[in-house]
């Protein structure tokens, strides 16, 4: 606030400019009263209170980190909507930061922001995050965390995620009702938790309807994906002893990659090969053909997620509630 | 810092713990000799500085803010993306507001963003902006403010946009050039500049090549887009005199919510109708049918616009500079 603000309020309030500026400073020497009233006049004003200046006194600052690995997949473009909608009520702002599916721009981002700039963190971590070995330093400095999504298990915070094993069970179920034998299944990464569970939640799926699985229907695709095309084109060009009738997509971005590596191989989906995949795409009845998706809650795991780590931080204690909310399947032509 | 951290540094360093604690504090009492050796010590420790004091000090949050209308928009997901890159090489942090396409949460957060929370700002306005009735207001505040896109041209403040009047120009043209007579324009918001634009180059277009305008033939939709569909039913539904043989889509959505109502209406794309959209959708060729599209270079505005505002933060002055990119036309079979 400058000078001249000052002794405005100063005349206006018939109080030293000593004691508005150390009202404005929240100091113990002023009455909470006399502060009330500083701060009131202030703001008619139009003057804003200095949020590090805040932080300091208070360790608040008013802030939440939000670290999500893909800023171009739908899921995380509504779960930032749910965050934001939670945040907007309790009057917090929401640091959104992008990793890229980096592991070093993870960890740089988080040792960063255990130094006070947020208040607590809502992270979904890459694909091949090494969190494990720098979680417990983390630890330490005492921050909420929440994970959501892609969740680490090892370490007690709340973890909010969708029910990822059970939905990929029902979409290669649905896959084998459909009389598909030889579904491929399309990963980015083996080692991460989540696909973990999607691989589990298919193998089950094969290994209850009496589907043979076989190691050259798994196929691991990369991340960031500048390639994958290429990488599902050779796969699909292969000498298969029986070709692949179906595809599942493990995420969204594969999906994509499929329809296009499909458009320049001449393969006709659904009519050659079946596609189902997880996806938030909202205009997935719009693709060519239409996309059957696995649509995870997004929208509600980003709110859930908020709450829990809004809950963390007023209650000053960290739950160790793990929240798994369905998925459901829309059905697209993909796989008729 | 806590306590056991400070002895650890004294017993290391040979100094008491108050030199230290000074030392960490940028205490002027303090040599720059020893704060050295203090900070690079106590990195070792995994000491992370205070970022809110270093605000103090140095009036540098090391923190931009990236204020955009509309995160489901892939024209704003990918200019996030070029400020991110830009960004990450000054060593700053991206604060990134949402403003949900609402004048009062713009103007909510360029209000709260004047207290210091950021160094900068770039602004892409909501479309039916106010910020007329308060930008002197937040001017006083001397923080480097950069628009891009969708900008507000009443300012001396750097502006980075695309050829928003020559590619709806270069867009209806080759419209007409396929045949058609009747282009239908769908508009969000016509009092926003970047509306003005675009209505412009259409109008020329029109007017260059002998077709009629008329004024049934201006649609003018919602934001957010919740009934858009059903608006675009209802309009094609009307007792044309003669019915529109294109239509040109002003933003994204409005694209998709065509297609719908197509869809619905049982009207195919192109042979009915044909249809041109301003979009950045990367999976635009793998609609039903491939949309034609006007593609803004989304990556380069953010770029650019984050140079320009380092620029501005730099050199403390505010240059006055207006960057326009132009934009190309990805052919699809929408216009077929």
């Amino acid at each position: 606030m400058n000078k001249n603000n000052l002794k405005t309020l100063s005349t206006r309030l018939g109080l030293s400019i000593s004691t508005i500026s150390k009202a404005l400073r929240d100091s113990y020497e002023i009455s909470e009263e006399t502060k009330k009233k500083v701060l009131s006049e202030a703001k008619k004003i139009g003057y804003q209170p200095n949020p590090y200046a805040g932080f300091l006194r208070n360790h608040k600052s008013k802030t939440i980190g939000l670290i999500i690995p893909n800023i171009t997949n739908s899921f995380f473009i509504q779960a930032i909507k749910g965050v934001e909608e939670i945040a907007s009520q309790k009057k917090y702002h929401v640091l959104i930061y992008h990793t890229h599916e980096s592991e070093q721009e993870e960890q740089r981002i988080l040792q960063e922001l255990t130094n006070g700039r947020v208040d607590g963190l809502l992270i979904s971590l890459v694909i091949n995050t090494n969190i494990k070995n720098y979680i417990k330093e983390l630890h330490k400095y005492e921050i909420p965390i929440v994970f959501f999504d892609r969740i680490y298990t090892d370490i007690n915070t709340p973890k909010i995620t969708s029910n990822n094993q059970q939905a990929t069970f029902n979409a290669t179920k649905l896959l084998i009702q459909k009389g598909c034998k030889h579904i491929a299944f399309l990963m980015v990464s083996e080692n991460s938790y989540i696909m973990q569970e999607r691989k589990l939640g298919y193998m089950n799926a094969c290994q209850k309807y009496g589907i043979h699985t076989h190691e050259d229907l798994m196929l691991k695709c990369n991340t960031p994906p500048d390639t994958n095309v290429d990488i599902i084109k050779s796969f699909l060009e292969q000498n298969f002893i029986t070709k692949p009738d179906a595809i599942f997509a493990t995420v969204e971005q594969l999906a994509l990659d499929t329809y296009r590596a499909c458009r320049e191989l001449g393969i006709q989906i659904p009519q050659d090969i079946k596609v189902i995949s997880f996806a938030n795409l909202e205009m997935a009845n719009l693709l060519n053909p239409a996309l059957t998706t696995i649509r995870q809650p997004a929208y509600e795991v980003g709110k859930q997620s908020a709450q829990a780590l809004f809950n963390c931080i007023q209650k000053k204690t960290i739950s160790q509630e793990k929240v798994i909310i369905p998925s459901e399947i829309i059905m697209g032509d993909s796989t008729q």
